[in-house]
């Protein structure tokens, strides 16, 4: 089996939550990478006996590098893609793209002119429980889509963050982090063009004065409809209708209630939030590296309850299965557990790199995503549905 | 304790529906009734010893009728409020209250020049779990109300109808009929005026023509916004998240599935659904009076999981009791079992009639809610947002 050899551009928590995944893939294999913090950059080296530079122009320049996973911040996506590209590396860019349509056109043809790949992700609508909906909605057995519920309710306003997450017009926020998730999912169920969005956002803690939450409605092409919800304020939490299996597929208890709050309540300042960020990822003092045991997850990661309502049948991804609610009876269909948590990425951008088979998620794909969330924005400012493409 | 005497105008599936607790609250009499169906009314005399007429002119003329309850088909409601009002009785009439905000205001005209109360009911936000928890978000204990997800997924479309409830234009469909809940609850729980309206109604079955399904988004005076999604299409059930208990606080089996479409799959003809309608309301063949089995649920009635997330915690109202998840800790508030199931629309309407205690659910309240119904209707037709009361 060929290796892909993959390039690490920013070695924080995105990088932290893809690590289980480059370490239980024997595809890849990590041959650099570039961070501003040299205890992030120290553990690397130790953990991959490769190099690691405090600038990703270093890094590009590695012959050996086939591709590069882009896990800075959301502000540096853009040119870092186009750094990538002009040393002719493929790129895996995490989610959002970048935070303007501008951004994602340059690194489109960036890419496009140095003749390699561009994929989004890791994003939940990369999760199978998703990817095999969207089979079966094409499969044609239950007619057109109708009508999309997605909900989430989450404690993502009080993880640790850095102060530039906090500020939407540096990318910060539920819309650019949260919806990035949601409306890829919604937009890959529905297999038809958004022409329109409605929304409103709410950012209702002056302590932490981005969007924590959102709620919008899509309109497609094909006539279909989608209703998204996202509440990311800490009290509801809708892996209750999960089964108590969370967005990681990890098995939750219902005793942990209000830990996020509680841990952010201890934090003095800004500076020391962030270094609490920083403690808990790569190279941290508080890191805890993937186990064999955590990286064996039996379920898919999700990304809240979805519901597809289909001409004849709904259908509902679930972590180990998919629901579907036919006319005449429902059924469920079983999910092989996964081998290697979201290995779905790696299919995909092997695909690319060694198969030259374009991906789903590429970056006309993940530019349409940032279409809609920047429309959500400006349709809760503007109080008006925004068009999509127009 | 000094009984209501309760004229009964239609004994249909609404009055089927609020039989138990007119049986069950000793507070109720029923003096009389009208009804065009000889076999219902044949039914009625025999089980209250009380005149049935076909024709709501001789009820209203009955001296000792104080309060008719008003469940006759929708489109009737508006004339047979003004003749009850004419005739000096209160009126209590079923949702929707009428077809068009010119009805109502005739309606609200009729009852004030008549000096009657106007009640506008059964609905669901008459349920306790609602009207428990807008005490707790009128406490100030949780602060502003934010956002409201509300959602219902049943079997609305297929249950048996008359030819009219398929057509919009009488009346027919999810918005004037389930939304009339929906909208109700969520306006009730936010505690301030709806301003504007954004929607999209499905209408998806050639056979049965007129919205099963719709999705809106509300936003209110106080900068709270809702989401409200219903599904009628007997596919995926919401119920599946309220611990399959049913709207009417039933324990419901997951093994009924697709029951609503089976059965109706047997019909021929409009005829023959209008008559197996007929059939299982009162005085009909398949008719099941209430037993007193029945009447003794112990859970309140419900309309779909609702979420309400205030400043300061999100409360949950389920069937027999609130959650509620504050900033520190989670919480259930156990409600007691109703006694009598819908005990608190005979409350609103003896406090009204007996105390002349202005009712929660005036013709004005109710109106209101037409209002944002009409305007779901006009959003999705139009495309727009549609400005409420302006």
């Amino acid at each position: 089996m060929e290796t892909l050899k993959l390039g690490i551009a920013g070695l924080g928590r995105a990088f932290s939550l893809m690590l289980p995944t480059f370490l239980a893939d024997a595809r890849v294999q990590l041959v650099g990478a570039c961070d501003p913090r040299a205890r992030a950059r120290a553990q690397f080296e130790a953990d991959f006996s490769a190099p690691a530079f405090d600038d990703i122009e270093a890094l590009a320049r590695m012959p050996e590098v086939e591709a590069i996973y882009i896990a800075s911040p959301h502000q540096f996506h853009a040119a870092h893609a186009r750094i990538a590209a002009r040393h002719g590396k493929h790129v895996l860019v995490e989610k959002p793209m970048a935070l303007s349509l501008a951004e994602c056109d340059d690194m489109i043809d960036a890419c496009r002119d140095a003749n390699v790949h561009l994929i989004v992700g890791h994003c939940h609508s990369f999760d199978t429980p998703y990817l095999r909906t969207r089979e079966l909605i094409a499969s044609g057995a239950y007619g057109d889509v109708r009508m999309i519920q997605a909900l989430n309710y989450t404690d993502y306003l009080f993880r640790p963050r850095r102060p530039e997450e906090l500020k939407t017009e540096e990318g910060g926020g539920a819309v650019f982090s949260q919806a990035a998730h949601q409306v890829d999912i919604v937009r890959l169920l529905a297999g038809s063009r958004a022409t329109r969005v409605r929304a409103a956002v709410g950012n209702w803690d002056a302590a932490r004065p981005t969007e924590g939450a959102y709620s919008a409605m899509l309109w497609f092409e094909n006539g279909a409809f989608a209703t998204l919800a996202y509440n990311g304020y800490a009290h509801f939490d809708s892996d209750e209708w999960t089964g108590w299996i969370g967005e990681m597929g990890q098995t939750r208890s219902a005793d942990e209630y209000g830990n996020a709050r509680r841990k952010l309540s201890h934090v003095a300042s800004k500076e020391e939030e962030a270094a609490m960020k920083a403690a808990g990822t790569y190279g941290g003092d508080a890191y805890a590296p993937p186990s064999p045991t955590k990286a064996d997850a039996r379920r898919h990661q999700h990304f809240g309850p979805v519901i597809v309502s289909c001409e004849r049948g709904a259908l509902r991804p679930l972590p180990d299965g998919i629901v579907v609610y036919g006319d005449e009876r429902r059924e469920r269909i079983e999910l092989e557990a996964p081998a290697v948590p979201r290995a779905e990425v790696i299919d995909e951008l092997i695909a690319a790199v060694h198969g030259d088979i374009a991906p789903l998620h590429d970056g006309v794909w993940a530019r349409g995503t940032l279409e809609i969330c920047l429309a959500m924005l400006r349709s809760g400012a503007e109080q008006r549905d925004v068009l999509i493409g127009g």
